[in-house]
């Protein structure tokens, strides 16, 4: 029986507060392993990259087979069903448009006094894209953290994925020429995080690390940041369906089982003013996932995690949306629009009964990689931005200098900051000179 | 004596790796010291942070003296000097119409199918911002840090700073009074962390903390991320001075030291093609430390991290500059302009021998919170977009889903996500029936 949460109950608020406070993921601790395989990695590269792929991922690999080669690469492309092509070719058209619209602009501008300031963006210059193995193995994954990377103007992305017992996924492989990946290495886990982070022999160092992984591969993000960059450490996934009795139950109860199918610790939270229409939704979950092949993991999803939020209005349930902040968020309501005004915090926004949430996974154009566990407070999905970096700009000529650098003179006496406030004396002196030379 | 390196000698290459790898600062393991404050803060709240406050400050506070309330900012207002004030006050106009330009905008297109698609940008709620005591206790930090904060909009920024024996500096309140902070509390240190992140019964929890701070801090930093928001842990700092002969050597050796200065970790190199300018740039370094308070720390700096880099053209002395990656990098140069469009990596770039870098420090406009340790190759300085986040949005109606559906139910069914297909097909099925009737 999954959680009901009555907007109007006496204990509401404690009870709301319990639920965006549990945890749906138990933390292990596997940082003194991570440490000895990085460490081990640093020392003795490639080699020791061959020696944990035999173990771990039971396959035997050279120097020569680290890489996945054209040929492996082709055959894997005929294997893929073309059908299935299409819809990723489909894909990978809808999200290239979409984010090439984040590029970023430079900036330059003259001040009042002539000084002239700005700032300019740059692609990181190497990303490495960790793809987990099993049955996370995801096609679409690999497009939506590769292709931002290519459309900031990385001019190098190598992928890593592990292939257990040799199992390779043709359509990850296909996705990734697709996307214009470079370079793919058959090793996962920790050792290749190392690898991407340090370099090896045959993988060249990048400059930063994108892409989920098991609790291993979070901790070796975690370990290597700074000596890379990295992206966000994903959690579990959730969704946040708000929908009015006018909603067909079905397609609701369809929408909170896409997300509870992914993963135990799935969320799938329903927010209505009706509580006929959540028992009809409940209903239809029951229903479906009877006919679900991911059954037991959407199960214990959806009983464990998930929630029925009974608002007695919306205008009142809106507060409660943006202190959810979820990653997902669907508004099947009548005029969604104006209810759209007044959130605040959501890592992506699924509008009217006909924009499923699964859209946004595959074909919509927006990323799907989105802030989880509340972190859409503070955070944003993947994007170009996440692949490019800022200088900013200053020119001051001697004139200007004159006019500005008393205040910084000033400021750095206040601060302590001798040489500083120096730095600028010593020119102002010498044009002050100058001056008076002319 | 600094360290020179001859791109012409044959160890070059090693002796620049080894440069760029050196560390400037000793891990502080503080970890469980931490852990056991950011427990007691949540367990005993506003209670805990008094006593830890008597503990590390030397301050007996109570629930009423933990914020510094208008009184004491008025007090502190009228001890600062009015030039002071004034120069300050240019900084912050500046700073402002600077972060300004770093708005971004929300985007919204209709796609060819007519999906509606985009983006909107928020502020996030609220943010803490931490100053350190001692001596790193900086207004023009202070500006720098909550302006782009207020020109985000975020409603609520609190600043937290410790008053060790109660000693406050004026100047540090009339910053963050000039700069729009909302709430000040004289608590420092991990507690002061744990108590922005976790909230006591005085101060409510922020969803963001940024600002530098030491080993407790910087530790509790990580620790509390994911419960709230954090910046980047700030490294020593460094700059990069490339220079030719036609620069007087006194002013590069000021810019030099005023890195130098900072801190016994600070980094200050000087990249050249002139072997005798170099020499003369080290004299006027060694002159100008004489005279200089601050010239222990900075001798310190310049003796254990600084460096002389001597290449034998500039245009072969790029890559070196992309490589380093400096926080700041002054472009003391002919033709700089020129120079510059070969710079990929670097925080903030200062264009001509009129831009030492403490013009960017206080009063250019341009933040000086930058990337530090080579972190520029993957990341930048503080701006607007750190304290804003983005939801992504996405509008379908019924014959558009009808047309794009297809592709989302072939990739959920190629990575065995059923209910994902699911989701869609019942839609479209449902319209399909609708198109019949009608």
């Amino acid at each position: 029986m999954v959680q009901y949460l009555r907007q109007s109950s006496d204990d509401f608020e404690e009870k709301f507060q319990n639920f965006l406070q549990s945890k749906r993921e138990q933390s292990q601790n596997v940082d003194s392993a991570v440490r000895d395989i990085i460490a081990h990695i640093r020392a003795k590269g490639d080699d020791a990259l061959i020696d944990y792929t035999a173990k771990f991922d039971r396959i035997l690999l050279d120097k020569n087979t680290l890489r996945i080669d054209k040929n492996i690469l082709d055959q894997a492309m005929s294997e893929v069903c073309e059908k299935t092509f299409s819809a990723l070719k489909i894909a990978h058209e809808r999200i290239v448009t979409y984010h090439k619209k984040q590029l970023p602009k430079d900036e330059s501008f003259v001040d009042p006094l002539g000084v002239e300031l700005g700032w300019r963006w740059n692609a990181v210059e190497s990303v490495g894209l960790y793809v987990p193995g099993g049955t996370a193995n995801y096609p679409s994954s690999v497009l939506m953290n590769a292709i931002p990377a290519k459309v900031a103007g990385v001019e190098r992305i190598v992928m890593v994925v592990p292939t257990p017992d040799g199992h390779i996924n043709p359509l990850v492989l296909a996705a990734a020429k697709l996307a214009g990946v470079d370079e793919i290495y058959r090793v996962g886990g920790a050792q290749a995080i190392a690898a991407l982070a340090y370099g090896t022999k045959t993988i060249a160092p990048v400059v930063k690390i994108v892409g989920p992984g098991n609790a291993y591969v979070a901790a070796a993000k975690r370990q290597v940041f700074g000596t890379v960059g990295i992206d966000m450490i994903a959690g579990p996934s959730e969704i946040l369906v708000v929908a009015d009795k006018n909603n067909n139950p079905d397609w609701i109860a369809a929408d909170l089982l896409a997300q509870a199918e992914h993963d135990e610790s799935a969320q799938s939270i329903l927010l209505t003013d009706n509580e006929s229409f959540a028992k009809d939704v409940c209903q239809a979950v029951d229903a479906q996932l009877k006919t679900l092949k991911r059954a037991e993991i959407a199960q214990k999803s959806w009983e464990n995690f998930g929630a029925v939020i009974l608002v007695d209005r919306f205008d009142e349930g809106i507060a409660l949306v943006n202190r959810i902040a979820p990653e997902h968020l669907e508004l099947a309501v009548e005029d969604a629009e104006a209810f759209l005004a007044y959130i605040r915090n959501a890592g992506a926004i699924f509008i009217g009964s006909y924009t499923p949430e699964a859209i946004g996974d595959y074909v919509g154009g927006s990323n799907h990689v989105l802030p989880t566990a509340r972190s859409a407070r503070f955070s944003s999905g993947l994007s170009v931005l996440d692949y490019m970096k800022r200088s900013s700009l200053l020119k001051l000529n001697s004139d200007q200098l004159f006019k500005l650098g008393p205040a910084a003179i000033e400021l750095a006496q206040a601060e302590g900051l001798q040489a500083h406030g120096r730095s600028v004396s010593l020119r102002l002196n010498q044009s002050h000179q100058d001056n008076k030379v002319d």
